[in-house]
């Protein structure tokens, strides 16, 4: 697809209809795993996995999706043990390992990283979490769940809920779901509300007035969507924190007021934010949202190989 | 094979007949590896190894077998890195990574991880060590190696000398071979010794009345197979250690007394159980017994995998 | 190729008619990889990398090598994780491995170590750096990189700078170019001088009278080649360090006076001994010569696996 730049390091370059050709292949696939197909798309192609900072979960789904496309895969999960240690630049690390490999999934803590990594890299690179800056393969994912498990974006009410001050990621979701026309509900902790930029952002340039609470029940029988977030106990004093974890935990208590047709997300890992009894419900679709995660990034992988 | 269970955790779950299923498939593999032949029973098939403690040996045994078969692997080789250090629960995991790939293998410092794990896994999950309490794969392949070298199991005399008190997987042992119908005779530094209850079990369940000495030379004349294990250092105060120590080293001078057609195993790694001069003996067949672990696990995975 | 020996544990090992060989055969894997060939040669074929320290451009260059050529790999960076913990020998995590795979590729911190795993292992074993005394896939890739680029090594000037007491693989390239019959500079801050014993074997053996600088910008007009390599903080007392970094720093300044034609080397990672600004320079081949490692070390393993 000669209209995709080389690298995806931000959803913010991507366009809503990229975003929707990303879903198509997403979708096909997933018709390709259900069916067992042995793919053969990215035979003799390897992914560097390079995950300057450990996060197992996205590290082993970018590997499964490459394997699923016939490739192969090298890299590290930790500093220790790379040439970091020895005191090279991002820049000259990226460029040996974009000789060895055809497209590099990098983890870094600086903001910004990705897109470093992605100048000097002459394969494609794509920001596997920067910071907590940007998770493009995140959001898409989760884009990706909403739009299969409820038919389209469009309109929804979503919830994200939890600590959306330092969980940077739902900033980019949800300015990503505006981007689809959605009605946003915000419910925090006080002192862990989503920033007030967001909340202009979203009211100037989408016109979207976002519905804000301090207590996870207020507006959630209204609800399609909802997207909790781990509240990190480091983030709270520890009074604060017993004061506002009850409100914070979804049970089956809560569930109850929520729609029948309704998605519950997570982006994992957990705590103890959903009950675990929560589980059975089949509302709950975090594990079906992480699985989503291996058919959005074979798209990914293969769009920006140009091998589909 | 419809009669097997998804999972593989616990020896004790399977009947004779299926141990003897595997030795058949296993036979085979090992006759594939030696002829070169390049399968492809696993294409496309992904093999998980969940290491959350470091067991190099088993780890690699596991992955070559995976990719001697034609299939690929992903994992870690500890917790490090994992998402364990951020309070993930078990049961999150193996849901996550289930959804990544085709069978998994764990191995994990608490008792009964790997029964957790089935449970939560829609995948097969094959335990690969769960705090000493089972290594079912390990039995295994010390059973095919037996079989493999002696012809048959039935009626041999078995020694398990060393430390039988803490090391649990020669209680695994005892018990799978107490059902082929063999003599067995205990040898360990006193205060090792294999527990009552083993030795009850024996008795009452398969009519075996075991033998037990304190010396290594004592009965080793008599038998047919002599399976060494390491004597922890910090299972003995140190003036025991040095006291016992001269008693449970195989030596050359020890092998002299051993029957010529005998065979010497280790589940290894080996410290000084085992001089380094016995290695060029032919008795000696424990670096054989860890090549055997490839041929046993690839039967088991592809066994699992319904793909034989 | 039956000339070959089993291992490749030190580049003097091998013939100048071997090292031309395992040239044309790198520049076809060169040329294979250009044309994005997908290569069956090593299908089936397990590559373990044993890195017992790490070395992340190492083993990814070996990896990648594999993998390019329709192999896979298994193995550990590190030691954590490894049997090594539990006291194993060398010997017996070798003779357990190469039952596991076909070829090995071993990193140690200790002299000597590769040739003891070649030794006890059944499979062909290629040292990827035991402590600094030996690295002959990087001499090679060097090597390689100068006939490449050049056209051929005879007759040409090339300077190694930098650490060239403690920077020991410049002491195996030194020592590799003289069979090829170059002239050498040697340019190092005072204490760091290239050993005498070396100085003395290039002379008595090959006849070649080095010349020896203490400052990079002598004799640099002259040479063909600027091999530069890192002078670690930690060899030089602090005073000393900012007394003579400033003389062993590759700047834009500096290049003025080297030839147009040249070309400028370094093994990586770089830390600050080439500046940021001459990597434009087209001089500057360092990435290039990385990559290199890739075609040199396909070559090795098809040559050493019997598959070429």
């Amino acid at each position: 697809m000669s209209k995709f730049s080389k690298d995806l390091t931000n959803i913010k370059d991507i366009t809503t209809e990229e975003i929707d050709y990303i879903f198509d292949v997403s979708e096909e696939m997933l018709e390709n795993l259900k069916q067992d197909k042995i793919l053969n798309l990215c035979s003799g192609k390897i992914l560097a996995t390079l995950f300057y900072e450990p996060s197992t979960r996205t590290r082993l789904s970018f590997e499964s999706a490459m394997l699923r496309l016939g490739g192969s895969v090298i890299g590290f999960s930790s500093t220790e043990g790379s040439s970091v240690a020895k005191g090279e630049s991002l820049a000259d690390t990226i460029r040996t390992v974009a000789s060895y490999s055809d497209i590099i999934a990098i983890r870094h803590p600086s903001e910004g990283a990705a897109r470093v990594a992605a100048e000097y890299s002459r394969v494609p690179v794509i920001n596997a979490g920067d910071g907590g800056h940007q998770h493009p393969t995140q959001t898409l994912l989760d884009l990706f769940t909403i739009k299969k498990k409820k038919g389209s974006i469009k309109g929804l009410n979503v919830m994200l809920a939890g600590d959306l001050k330092f969980g940077r990621t739902t900033h980019s979701l949800a300015l990503a779901l505006a981007r689809f026309g959605v009605n946003l509900f915000f419910s925090s902790p006080p002192g862990l509300e989503m920033p007030d930029y967001i909340i202009r952002t979203l009211s100037e340039e989408y016109g979207i007035n976002s519905r804000i609470s301090h207590n996870i029940r207020e507006n959630i029988s209204e609800v399609d969507v909802i997207y909790m977030t781990r509240v990190q106990r480091e983030r709270l004093v520890e009074a604060e924190y017993l004061k506002y974890r009850g409100s914070y935990i979804l049970t089956k208590e809560v569930l109850k007021e929520v729609k029948e047709d309704a998605i519950i997300m997570h982006p994992l890992p957990r705590v103890d934010e959903i009950s675990k009894e929560v589980d059975m419900d089949s509302r709950a679709i975090y594990f079906e949202q992480a699985y989503f995660g291996v058919p959005v990034r074979m798209a990914l992988i293969t769009i920006l190989l140009g091998v589909k």
